[in-house]
């Protein structure tokens, strides 16, 4: 396809000439024919090495040698620009023979359920979802329209999901919530998950994440939120309208993430907490305390990420700072006459 | 049911008028007809603001404006109200016509086996069980009377279960420990992981938790420990009875925790390790020494929680400490009359 | 089998008696007719106290008084003496009747697929490999000779594995790499994932690990890698020839660890990393900067060990600093007349 083709489908302006694409690659393996972007910063310097045909710029990068295509988001244009070349994997269309389809379930139009998946009785399933192999629904499961449920993926009993939701191999929605109540002897008493867990539309949720069931309520997971792989979502928490939590990521009971809440690789919070609105936790962070709204905090326990930075320096050189006060102590007592 | 009921069924004392329960609920989520709780202090507030028609407290909480039921132990109270009015999910009964049962399987009275669940040879499983689809055991598994393993739960080769073990989604019991001999060459030798685990009675572990096997003897979960998700357990290593480790901790090789051992979220020990009974390691905290007996250590490398208490706060004021150290510096040097 | 025998086998210097032998042990298990060995040196003041017939130790042990095989390398001696008395798991012969064969598949000889295996259409698997049952790969996936793929490990469309490559339980190759361009309205926009995950020979992963597949590009695992469970490895990353990462730690994507780099536990790479050959970042470390070649970090932000090692006994001691700093201010207030 010519670069000016892929200009207009993007709404790119095209600088240079009007090569021909065939593919989208990365910068550093982009060859003859390919098309390449830069939107990290890191990589700027390697659009002098790049081997590729034409390359996607933010409008305020400087002119470079190669055809080019400019625009205020390159990451958007290049997440678009991928759909243009790349077939994605399609499911075998329809039932297969040897899924097992519980009494009373109602499958909507274009359903596709791969083999050995088992849906469970009286469950739900909404127009053009596709369930692959060996995914379980168990009984009563509510799942909406244009949903992907991969390999191993389980929504336990009573599990709702809205539409376009994307679970990856291997997570788990409505796992019985982690809670026992202590008796006196030291034994601990389990106490039944009655609650539920409901992912709203828009949400995708990453390999082998776990979402528990709530012992009353809902676990609940807001439209548009993202969850990588291995993120651990305890019995009662919420998860706000487009929040993102990266891989292993841990909310524990009952914690509440406002919208647009960002929360870094192996951080986590205690339960019972709140995060406000654009609140930013970042990677291997912790905090027993609320966030509040558009706070940026880090460390554990997590605080202002600003006076972390600086408490972080300032513990590398911590050694030498007791050395110093050590000096001091010196010269006092000498001065005191000690 | 009336609320004099329930206290009678609990054991609880009545207060207020008896009124008519149909469910159990959370204090905000509460309505017409609930029974609420309160056992953590943060939700005392919400007593004036619930809807609920009753609410479960401990005797120590002053009078409240609604009917209550006052004992001791209210969050004992609470689990036990969830089972007056919870109908828990019901496995389909006996044994599904695609389960696959290995030669020379044993299975007790009332074994309940779903679709697609494949049991090795050679395995027993005790009577009352329940074994969800698509879960697997491999061969010459045995499993205790009244357990629920649910879907793709794998029990590995020879692993041996006690009485209502319960295995969420996911879990991995039995994996090939990490074992490898370095060589020479700069690549690592397979250690065959020859041992075993064992599963005590009444212990649960939650979903996408692993639990390796040990190189020789036996990895081994005691009596009533209770496993939270996403949880590592390395070869060889020992959790004690009525332990409990939250979300995503972490146990090296050949560890051993006592009983009665609290290891919160995200933390992690490195291995060889002992803690004594009733050692407590609190959420994200790491260590590479023994923890003794009743000891609350926090902290990466993790020490007395009290003392890290301490020096978090101070952490936090590290840079105004250093520029402080900077003043008296100055302040020497013109004493000094440097 | 006699001491003597099983020395000639493993290359070993007998000292004692030609004892027999029949099973391998851990030191404080062994009992009569076993052979145990000590490599950690945590371990060697219980040779005094075990009652194995016969150990196996390094040149470098002073003697002692029970039979020893002496050896350079106990712990490699261990590893192999386990294979002469330890059959391992063989999986069921052949292609199991209920295993789901796509179109176009190639099997090489001596395939075993297990009960309930999904094989995707236009599978190729290298002669040798066994799949256990519930594995399932998507379609177009590429696995080696030699392959161990236990039950449910997914590997998804397109990804490629070498030879003799191990998948514990539940791991995931290739699952979504987790990209998202963010909107202005707030939502994210899912950046299709058209890469793959590349695994060469040599390499074993442990169980509920997940390997998330590359934007453009591959993700890739080196010849010789091992990977213990539930790490999280992102899209676009790269693992070195035979780079070692224990459990639950993670790599964000595009970070690229080099050769015999050690990753410790719960430990952590932001993403664009680059670790150079040989570098350890300890357990629950944490880096959003280049490690240079050889370099041994901890601390999250990780630093260099040694100093990481001072810094965190300092922090131990803070507020006792604290403490002086104040004391020292009071006594320059004195002298200077304040």
């Amino acid at each position: 396809m010519k670069l000016s083709e892929i200009a207009e489908k993007l709404g790119c302006e095209m600088v240079g000439r009007d090569v021909e694409i065939t593919r989208v690659s990365g910068i550093d393996e982009a060859g003859e024919g390919c098309l390449t972007f830069v939107s990290n910063r890191k990589y700027i310097s390697r659009i002098k090495t790049t081997r590729a045909s034409a390359i996607i710029l933010g409008k305020d990068v400087p002119p470079v040698d190669i055809p080019s295509l400019k625009t205020d988001d390159p990451y958007f244009a290049f997440a678009r620009a991928l759909e243009i070349f790349f077939e994605p994997l399609s499911p075998e269309p329809g039932v297969h023979p040897t899924a097992v389809i519980g009494d009373g379930v109602i499958l909507g139009a274009g359903v596709n359920i791969g083999a050995y998946a088992v849906i469970g009785r009286n469950c739900r399933i909404g127009k053009g979802t596709t369930i692959y192999p060996h995914a379980v629904l168990y009984p009563d499961v509510v799942v909406g329209c244009d949903c992907v449920f991969h390999s191993f993926a389980t929504v336990r009993e009573g599990c709702r999901t809205g539409d376009r939701v994307i679970l990856q191999n291997g997570v788990v929605i409505g796992g019985d919530g982690f809670g026992f109540a202590p008796l006196k002897d030291g034994t601990f008493y389990k106490i039944l998950q009655t609650g539920s867990v409901v992912i709203e539309d828009d949400v995708e949720i990453g390999a082998n994440t776990t979402i528990d069931r709530a012992a009353v309520g809902d676990t609940v997971i807001r439209k548009g939120a993202k969850l990588d792989n291995l993120v651990q979502v305890g019995h009662g928490a919420e998860v706000g309208e487009n929040s993102v939590l990266a891989a292993q990521a841990g909310l524990a009971g009952s914690t509440r993430l406002g919208r647009g809440v960002m929360v870094g690789g192996q951080a986590g919070f205690a339960g019972h907490l709140e995060a406000g609105d654009g609140a930013v936790i970042t990677a291997q962070s912790g905090t027993s305390h609320d966030i509040p709204a558009g706070a940026v905090v880090s460390g554990s326990p997590a605080f202002k990420n600003s006076d972390w930075l600086r408490s972080t320096v300032a513990f590398a050189k911590l050694p030498e700072l007791a050395r110093r006060v050590r000096e001091l102590e010196k010269e006092i007592a000498l001065l005191m006459g000690k």
